[in-house]
């Protein structure tokens, strides 16, 4: 249920939040958004129920749930033990996908101008909190799409206009509308996303390194990266099962790839040359010795 | 000179080498690789002079430099002590684009029919070590272009015409060279690309991590990651100056970014809530306070 659902297309439009539930694009019919800590989001819809939502197009910075009157005022404080919100924690953590649903509303041009509309994957960047326009702390998710998702067609041309007129009068502030603020991707991002195979491992291992033990601690959960020994694709060509990967801090997972970190067939581990420990290990959990040696043996420097 | 070259489109076409090194797409005459360990690879040229290079379009297994005779046969163990194998790890460990030229040669569909062509930027993914067909230790590297890139026009139309043989004879084997091995950016990769700030406020801490003091040793050099404070782009529209950026290794950037770890104004890191250190500093990495604040202040939970 994470990712994108069979027989939909991005861009396809729904003329009620029924649709979107009985299309399973997003399921519950009031809640923005859907999901649980435990696997994370599936998807969100963005509809200007929150005032400091902002909507760059590829960049969408989305307030988290909660604290809401019924008319739609910021009357308390939001909190990470929320469903929805612990959800896209996970979503950032495991850098999983999540579908994004645009509904009509005024003041963005990316909304449709009536309805929903499925506006394909984005992964969550950042968060934050921040006092809101309504004095009230909230919990803010960057949500940017994947690289070579179309943007829909804006609606608001206006906006175009009030540029040019900014630019001829000297002015360059820009409407915070038509910014469109650099993908992280191409900068700065960490993206290390886990596949079903990455977080069976993770979860057995609740994190721990297998390696150093560390296991790092984040507001709403904590956070290991699932790490092929023999790597997919050309030219290695490791499987993608379980005995391949091993659960790891970011740290151990950048020397396991740069060969820094070699394990032994007895489940030594050898770093920088020196015997430093021999890898944790969960009875479930039982590796592809084939996949040691490969790893190993692609750091051969004799 | 990493990076994109004014003036010159991808799928520009050059006629020799020496028009490869006027234009600034690859400066050397006769070298493979231009760079160095210092500053990373500029550019490649893919050609065909190692017999174990593979190239699937966007994705390159490309041979390092070294130990071949006149004739272009293996005769030695490569090295990482060559300047040209030393900037790809070095292009690897920072995330940086390196140039791909692809010139003219048999057995490749994604060649030119003649000359140099200039066919863009791609990222080093992953490397390793392992005997080459002529039985010496080779190092390989394996770029993938950035997403958005266009593939050339493949010219052997022939084997498309063998796939579709072996598909009818329900042989599932596809010929090397038209597997289009999936891009590791959308499943597994850390992708912490170094701008020139990052990399001035690692140099000045030799990728000691400024919280931990961690330095991750790996195979040709060391390892951290410039993590900005106040992140870029909206909503938090933080600077891009060496002010605004600590030198990390990669546990204490994940710690910091999702707030498992905040800064004081006298620079004493709490992490979990608790006091364990102070901020290293170095004199001429002077830090912008309002940063440090704004990035604490994102993390209030109050």
């Amino acid at each position: 249920m994470i990712g994108e659902v069979p027989d939909t297309q991005i861009g396809q439009e729904f003329a009620s939040r029924r649709l979107t539930h009985e299309a399973g694009i997003h399921r519950p019919l009031q809640a923005g958004i859907c999901g649980t800590k435990r696997r994370g989001a599936e998807s969100i819809v963005v509809s200007g129920g929150y005032k400091d939502d902002e909507d760059f197009g590829h960049v969408i910075v989305y307030t988290g749930h909660g604290g809401q009157d019924s008319s739609g005022n910021q009357v308390s404080d939001q909190s990470l033990d929320d469903a929805g919100n612990a959800a896209l924690i996970t979503s950032y953590l495991e850098g999983l996908p999540v579908r994004v649903v645009r509904g009509a509303h005024s003041g963005s041009q990316w909304a449709p101008a009536q309805g929903y509309r499925y506006d394909g994957l984005f992964r969550v960047t950042r968060y934050g909190s921040k006092l809101g326009i309504d004095g009230f702390l909230i919990w803010q998710f960057r949500l940017e799409s994947y690289e070579g998702t179309p943007l829909p067609e804006p609606v608001q041309q206006e906006t175009l206009a009030d540029l040019e007129e900014a630019a001829a009068s000297g002015n360059e502030l820009v409407p915070a509308g038509n910014e469109s603020p650099e993908r992280v991707s191409t900068s700065v991002q960490r993206i290390v996303r886990s596949s079903a195979v990455k977080r069976q491992v993770k979860a057995w291992h609740d994190n721990c390194c297998q390696i150093c033990a560390v296991q790092i601690e984040v507001p709403g959960g904590s956070y290991s990266e699932g790490a092929h020994m023999q790597a997919l694709g050309r030219p290695h060509n490791g499987p993608d099962i379980t005995g391949n990967v091993l659960c790891l801090c970011s740290n151990c997972h950048v020397m396991l790839d740069a060969g820094a970190i070699v394990i032994n067939d007895d489940l030594s581990v050898i770093r920088g040359g020196v015997e430093v420990g021999v890898l944790r290990t969960h009875p479930r959990h039982v590796l592809d010795m084939e996949c040691v040696r490969k790893h190993r043996e692609r750091w051969r420097q004799d």
